[in-house]
């Protein structure tokens, strides 16, 4: 059953974040958003065990976040799609972005993580942009956008820390038995 | 250190979500916009543990989200008020609240468990509403608001449960020994 039918509370923000849980979910929203769909990508690039991500994925899927999309069929092989109903969380995201730029203690001309336009207007989104009155909720469809060097370089070294930790298997093995 | 300044990340959601965390800070800031500042009203209207709700209290007063006052000396006795840093994450739960107005299967006729009007336009906000362009971040001082008779008699279930709770201490205190 969908995570905000067995929410104990009838208010909309529990059963939303009854959904949304801790900022996991967020966080695979982000990496679909940028275009990261297969498991060891988003894995590697949000950190996740793949435990919690295996299980936090299903539970997306339950919850009508995401689908599954089969590309191999030996072994089976799936790709991870936003919904639009998991599309629209979007907006939260957004406002979360636009808290952290406000009040995330930004050093003048530091560039945040992912530069974005609002494709419409042209408009820069910096921490005090508005949704245009009149506009479908917001999605990061809606923008154009670019990462900045530093987020570039943060991601190239997620991922080789991963593939760096996929070729040491027997050392996790053991780490692990302890 | 503040937890957005503890993140391993550059991306500012990321980091809003490491200060954010899960679901307990955004009802605890829910709470206080309802005007519950006391220790027990929190701890009886999210359902928290004294530990885990005492925790998190300390860690969002590390992170700018709140201030403690002190209402009684003997014994030393707290109120909890959300700074504007804090009070600006009513953006954040105004985006979750229109999403699960939009997707959680709302029948014609339910009421949110929170009607709230905005106070400049009139305007009733749903899930549709965009905040006009050219105010101010939101905030919930922003808005009047009323509770449904659902979410008020919800929470008066809360209150009940909690109060019937603290008069059998020697009933908990067994089952925690188990």
């Amino acid at each position: 059953m969908p995570s905000d039918q067995t929410c104990d509370s009838v208010c909309e923000v529990a059963r939303a974040l009854s959904v949304v849980g801790d900022r996991w979910t967020l966080l695979i929203m982000r990496e679909l958003t940028l275009g990261m769909h297969k498991f060891e990508e988003i894995q590697a690039l949000t950190g996740m065990s793949s435990h919690l991500l295996s299980n936090r994925l299903k539970r997306m899927e339950e919850d009508g976040l995401l689908k599954r999309k089969k590309y191999s069929s030996r072994p089976a092989r799936y790709e991870y799609h936003a919904t639009p109903k998991g599309k629209e969380l979007d907006g939260v995201t957004l406002a979360l972005r636009g808290w952290m730029l406000r009040w995330g203690a930004y050093q003048r001309g530091d560039e945040p993580a992912f530069k974005i336009v609002h494709k419409k207007t042209g408009q820069v989104i910096d921490g005090h942009w508005q949704i245009p009155p009149g506009d479908r909720p917001f999605t990061f469809d809606d923008v154009d956008g670019s990462l900045s060097k530093a987020f570039a370089a943060e991601r190239e070294a997620r991922r080789a820390a991963f593939k760096a930790s996929k070729q040491r298997p027997s050392v996790r093995r053991k780490r692990n038995r302890r």
